[in-house]
């Protein structure tokens, strides 16, 4: 089968999500497919680095948002039975217990086979999320890109 | 780039996954697209008027319904952080900091650009809203039509 | 129009998009299309038998989860206005008054139709769901089997 091509929208800042995101993303990279995710809103937080960084120029309002956001993916919430965080603690035992690879090892594994993350400049500026805030070495881009990218893709998801 | 065609079915009648669901749907219209929106379950809330609309035949469970869904783009509730109507009362405020288009312009900009809105019409009988409820002109159908236009389509998003 | 392929991911296990992704699918096998369905995560608790099945091997925290999630398209609640399980009473009320087939109806429709059903087996180990759990006669696989067959579809939804 020749190489194909697949993106990604990851709205959601869910741990549940973000691991199927992954999984799909990983698998189809493994597959040989030039895959790009593009996280927006929610998903944004997903890329954030685990410490406080220092910003400037933020709102009272983006620092509120900044502060109430889960900051990475260790941090991140379920969809479901979350159970005040309780929830993501035993998914994440039963996830090593059955060697599922791990939130961090999936997004590692996704960047070295090259999936491309791609961070929404739209919510980031609503949302007041600066790019130092958000691994190093990803792109940033808006609307027209992602629909330059689906445009050529043959699988378009959205989480 | 020839032109293309795009689909996007909006079920969920979140605020921010709605802005998502029109931002996409703006950009790939603006890029010469034929874009068509199929609003199903909860999204069909993104298209009542504000306004209270007299309407007959409903039983009493229908009138429940609509007593408890929002009406329109102005009633929405975060799918996040939303706070008992807070969230989105801050969300717009960052956004208009930001002249980011609200979901209200979103709209009017998607009609402009002549991105069909379809209403599904078997949500509308299990929820019992009438049309007189939704905005005029715009389109209803049921899942053979969106089928048909997916097929056509080399984008197709559930929101 | 000739036969194509759709494929969805029904990640979720809430009643409302159950009940949309069923729909979609009797809709698209109606039409002479080929549909395969993943269930992962959440989404597999619609494929749960109703009964209590006796399983060996799993371990408290799966117990739990077993315990804790829903057996069936019976007991799945609804995404929005749940009202700690009034809303899917409610809704099914509404669905019958219309005559909109149950979530069980689609689910027997969609089989009788052909619509392949495939639980991910990773989520299986996940969260401990053993087959004998799960509806007879369904298939087991993973990503890649997801995206070969997502990769011969012209439709690919998640939802």
């Amino acid at each position: 089968m020749e190489t194909s091509k697949k993106t990604i929208i990851v709205f959601s800042g869910d741990y549940d999500r973000a691991i199927a995101a992954f999984i799909i993303a990983n698998g189809a990279a493994a597959m040989g497919d030039q895959v790009t995710m593009f996280f927006t809103f929610w998903g944004l937080n997903i890329l954030r680095k685990p410490n406080r960084v220092k910003t400037q120029g933020k709102s009272l309002l983006q620092k509120m948002f900044g502060w109430m956001m889960p900051r990475g993916a260790g941090k991140l919430g379920l969809s479901k039975m979350n159970f005040l965080g309780l929830g993501p603690i035993l998914m994440k035992k039963a996830m090593r217990d059955k060697n599922v690879m791990s939130l961090e090892d999936l997004i590692a594994s996704a960047r070295r086979q090259g999936v491309k993350l791609v961070a929404c400049t739209m919510s980031m500026d609503v949302l007041g999320i600066a790019k130092e805030e958000l691994f190093d070495d990803i792109e940033y881009a808006g609307v027209a890109s992602y629909l330059a990218e689906a445009d050529e893709a043959n699988v378009n998801l959205f989480i």
